[in-house]
C-alpha cells in the first residue's frame, strides 16, 4: 500500500474526474459505501481464491483475544452495491444507475499496477436485463477512456452461456468446465500450446483440446467484425438453445454499440472468461496493448442482488482499474503539464517578526483575487526565502520591507524574469493575476 | 457505518470541494495515504482509550488462526502525515504544507454527527515554529467555515504550557495534572459545580478546586477579546517561565490573526484541554452554539515526526469533521438546492426492441450537447416511462416514434409545461439546453 504524494494525488484526481464527468452524462449517480463489510456479507462472493484473499478485522472488546474476526475490508464494489439495493430498495429508483469510485483491498502479492489497496471505479446500472445496459455500459466506458485520451483500446465482449455451448461443443463434460475456464484465460499470456499442455494436465482428452483451441482461432481475426465471428460460432453451438440465446444477445448488443463512439473499439473474443463467479450472462474487458492483463472489465450478474434480498434484480456493470489506468497513462505521458503545477502562485517572504502582521494582511489581500499564497513563515536572510520559493517553483514572490509597509505597497519580484515592481498592495493580486494569464 | 446514497454523496463532495479549494488557496497540497497502517505505527500515539478504539486487521495465511494482528485503520490523519514525511523526507520541500482529506475509522459508540467510519479534513504545516503558522491555519479554517456558509462560529485557542502553569498556580500537583484536564474537559457539559464534584473524587483538595475554577471565570467574558484575557492570565501565571512563553506565543498568533478574516472570531479559553497527547504547543477548536462538542480542532505537536525518524521536525494542524460539519448544515438548511438536482436532464423513451438502436444514437448526439442522458432500456407503455422521468425529476422526455426516426426527427416533451416540440435530431441537444438555462 502507497502513500501519494501531491503530484500523485493530483493525477489521480484528474482520471477521477474525467471518468465522473462522461458516466454523469449517461445519468449514473454516485454512491459511497463503507470501507468494511460484515465479513458474511463477502464470503462466498468470490470463490475460494477470493476467500483468501479478504482482509478480516478483529472482533473488539474481550473477542479481540480468541481471534474472531467479524469485519472485513471490501474486497470490491459490486458485492457493496449488491448489499446496498437488497437493503435500500425503497429509497432506489426502480432503474438505477450508479457509479461508485472508492478503494478495495486484496491481501494478493503487489505485480505492476498491482497493490494491496487499489481504486476501482465501477459503472453498474439494475433492473433491467435490457441489451441496452451493456450498450451503454460500454459506450459510457470508451467515452471515458477516449476523454482520457486513450486512442487504442479495444472493448472485447463474450457471453458464459456462449463459453458454456462451446465447451460441451467441443466434447467437455461439465465437471472440467472451471478448469478448462482458468487455462482458457491464460491464453494470451501462454498461447494455445500452453493451453493445450495444461488442459492435457488437467484430463481434458487429446480430440476435445484440438477441437476447443481450434474455436478460438477466430481470436487471431478479432479485427473480422462481430457479426461475421457470430455467424461462424452460431455454426459451432448448433442447436443448444442457450448458446443460440447467449449469440443472439450479443448479436443485438453489439448492434446497438455501433450507433455509439465504442462502434470501432468492440470485438467478439469467445475465448475472454473473467475471473470472478458471480457474473450470469454477458462478460466484457477493456485493453490496450502494452499492458498484460486489461484496464478494467464488468458483465452482466442477474442473482448477486438476489443473495441478500431474496428478490432477484436483474444487474449488469463495469469497473475500471484506477491504478492500471495511471500506469499506462505515466509510462506514456498522457498527463496535461497543469498537474505538475507549483503549489503556490506567490510567496510573500518575511523580512523580520514586526512585518509578519503586514505580510498576514497582504497575503489575506492576494488571496481575495483568486491567488495561492503561501507566507514564508520565518524572518530568515531574504536570498533564502527567495531561494526557497524557486525550488518550489512559485513564480512569484512579494516583498514587505520597511519601506513597503511605511508606505501601503508591495514589491513584486517576478522569478522567471528576474524582474520586479512595486505595486499598492490592494493593487498587486490583479498585475499577479494578469502576469499569470499572460504566461498561460 | 453508513452508505451514502447520490444526494449524501453531493452534499458530502460541496462540502470536501469548498474546503479543498480554501485550503489550496493558502498553499496546501493534497497528500492521500492508505487506510491501513502497520499496528505498531498507530499503538501508543493516542493514549490508552486511543489504543482500545483501534480496529485490528488479522495477519494473512496460517497466522490468521492464532489471532494475531499486524496492520491497523487510520485512526486519524496526523499520525499516517508524521510517519509520511519521516518516510519521504528526501523528496518533500523543507516547509511542507499538505490538506488531507479521507475517513479514519474508531471503535467508538456511535452518536449524534459521531460514526466508527468518518471523513476528516486535515490541514498541517510542517517545517516551522512560527506564529504565522497557527495563524494562517486559524485564518484558513476560518475561511473554509465562511465559505460553507457559516455566520456564527467561534475559534477558542489555548497553549498545553499555559493549562499547565495555571494547573500549578492553582496547587494542583503534576501527577494530578492528567485527571484534572479530563475533568475541565467537560465544563461545557456539567458547568463548573460538575467539574469541582469529578475534581474532588479524583483527589483535587478544596482550595485548590476553587482556585482552578476561578481562573476559568474568563470563559463566561469569552468575549472580553484575547489581548485583555492575555493580561489577566499572565499575571496569574506569575513568574513560571514556560506559562509566560506560553502566553507570548499566544499574544503573537492573536496579532497575526488579527489581520485576517479570523479576526473577530478567535477567543481564548484557558479551559480548552483537548484530548490526544501528543500536543506540545497552541491548541484550537471551532465550535457553533447548537453542537455539543467541536466542528474540528487541531494544534502543535512538535515532537511526533522525531517519533519515527529520530529528527525532529516541528508541525502544526487543524482538523475538520465532515459528519459533525454536514449534520449542522444539514440541520440549518444550508445546501444549495442544485444538489438534490435530477439524476439527467433528457430521458430518450423506447418505443420497440427494433428502435432501441435509433434511441442510442440520439441519445450519444443528446450528449455530445453537453446533456445528461438516460436511455430507458425497456419498451414499456409510453405512459409508464413518462411517469418514471417525472418521479426522477428528469425535465424533458425525447420520443422516437416510427415517424421520427424516419424522418429523422425527434420529439421533445417538457414535462414542467407538458408541452412538446419535434426538433431535427442533431438540433434537439441545443434547444434543450437554451430550455434547461432560461429555467435557470
Amino acid at each position: 500500500m502507497r502513500d501519494f504524494l501531491p503530484e500523485d494525488v493530483r493525477r489521480r484526481e484528474y482520471v477521477i474526474g474525467i471518468i465522473k464527468r462522461v458516466y454523469e452524462r449517461y445519468g449514473f449517480e454516485p454512491l459511497e459505501t463503507p470501507a468494511v463489510e460484515n465479513l458474511e456479507t463477502l464470503l462466498g462472493k468470490y470463490g475460494d481464491e477470493g476467500n483468501r484473499l479478504i482482509f478480516k478485522i478483529l472482533k473488539r472488546g474481550e473477542h479481540e483475544a480468541t481471534g474472531q474476526a467479524d469485519l472485513a475490508l471490501r474486497y470490491d464494489l459490486t458485492v457493496p452495491l449488491a448489499r446496498v439495493v437488497a437493503q435500500h430498495q425503497a429509497k432506489l429508483p426502480r432503474l438505477f444507475k450508479r457509479y461508485q469510485i472508492q478503494p478495495v483491498w486484496r491481501a494478493d502479492r503487489p505485480a505492476r499496477g498491482r497493490f494491496r489497496e487499489f481504486y476501482q471505479c465501477d459503472v453498474d446500472s439494475l433492473g433491467s436485463t435490457s441489451p441496452v445496459v451493456e450498450a451503454e455500459l460500454c459506450a459510457a466506458v470508451a467515452d471515458a477512456m477516449i476523454e482520457l485520451g486513450f486512442g487504442d483500446f479495444v472493448i472485447r465482449i463474450n457471453h458464459r452461456d456462449l463459453l458454456t455451448a462451446l465447451l460441451c461443443a467441443a466434447g467437455i463434460d461439465a465437471p472440467l468446465h472451471a478448469v478448462t475456464l482458468v487455462a482458457l484465460d491464460k491464453l494470451d499470456k501462454v498461447g494455445p500450446e500452453g493451453v493445450a499442455a495444461e488442459l492435457a494436465e488437467r484430463g481434458v482428452a487429446a480430440d476435445a483440446r484440438t477441437r476447443l483451441l481450434s474455436f478460438f482461432g477466430v481470436r487471431a481475426d478479432l479485427q473480422v467484425g462481430p457479426d461475421k465471428d457470430l455467424e461462424r460460432l452460431e455454426g459451432l453451438v448448433g442447436s443448444d438453445v442457450s448458446g443460440r440465446d447467449a449469440c443472439a444477445n450479443l448479436r443485438a448488443i453489439v448492434s446497438l454499440i455501433a450507433k455509439t463512439r465504442a462502434a470501432s473499439r468492440i470485438r467478439l473474443d469467445p475465448s475472454l472468461a473473467r475471473g470472478l463467479s458471480y457474473y450470469t450472462g454477458a462478460i466484457m474487458e477493456v485493453n490496450v496493448a502494452d499492458l498484460a492483463g486489461s484496464l478494467g472489465g464488468g458483465g452482466r450478474y442477474d442473482n448477486l442482488v438476489g443473495m441478500f434480498s431474496g428478490q432477484e434484480i436483474p444487474a449488469c456493470g463495469f469497473s475500471l482499474g484506477l491504478e492500471r489506468i495511471l500506469v499506462v497513462m505515466s509510462e506514456r505521458g498522457m498527463f496535461p503539464p497543469f498537474l505538475a503545477r507549483s503549489p503556490a502562485d506567490v510567496l510573500v517572504a518575511m523580512f523580520d517578526a514586526s512585518g509578519a502582521a503586514s505580510a498576514m494582511r497582504v497575503a489575506d489581500q492576494l488571496r481575495a483575487s483568486g491567488l495561492r499564497v503561501v507566507v514564508y513563515p520565518d524572518a530568515d536572510k531574504i536570498g533564502k526565502q527567495i531561494k526557497y520559493a524557486d525550488g518550489q517553483r512559485i513564480p512569484f514572490v512579494a516583498l514587505l520591507g520597511d519601506e513597503e509597509i511605511k508606505a501601503g505597497t508591495v514589491t513584486v519580484k517576478d522569478l522567471a524574469t528576474q524582474t520586479q515592481q512595486t505595486y499598492g498592495q490592494s493593487a498587486a493580486g490583479a498585475a499577479i493575476v494578469e502576469a499569470l494569464k499572460r504566461r498561460g
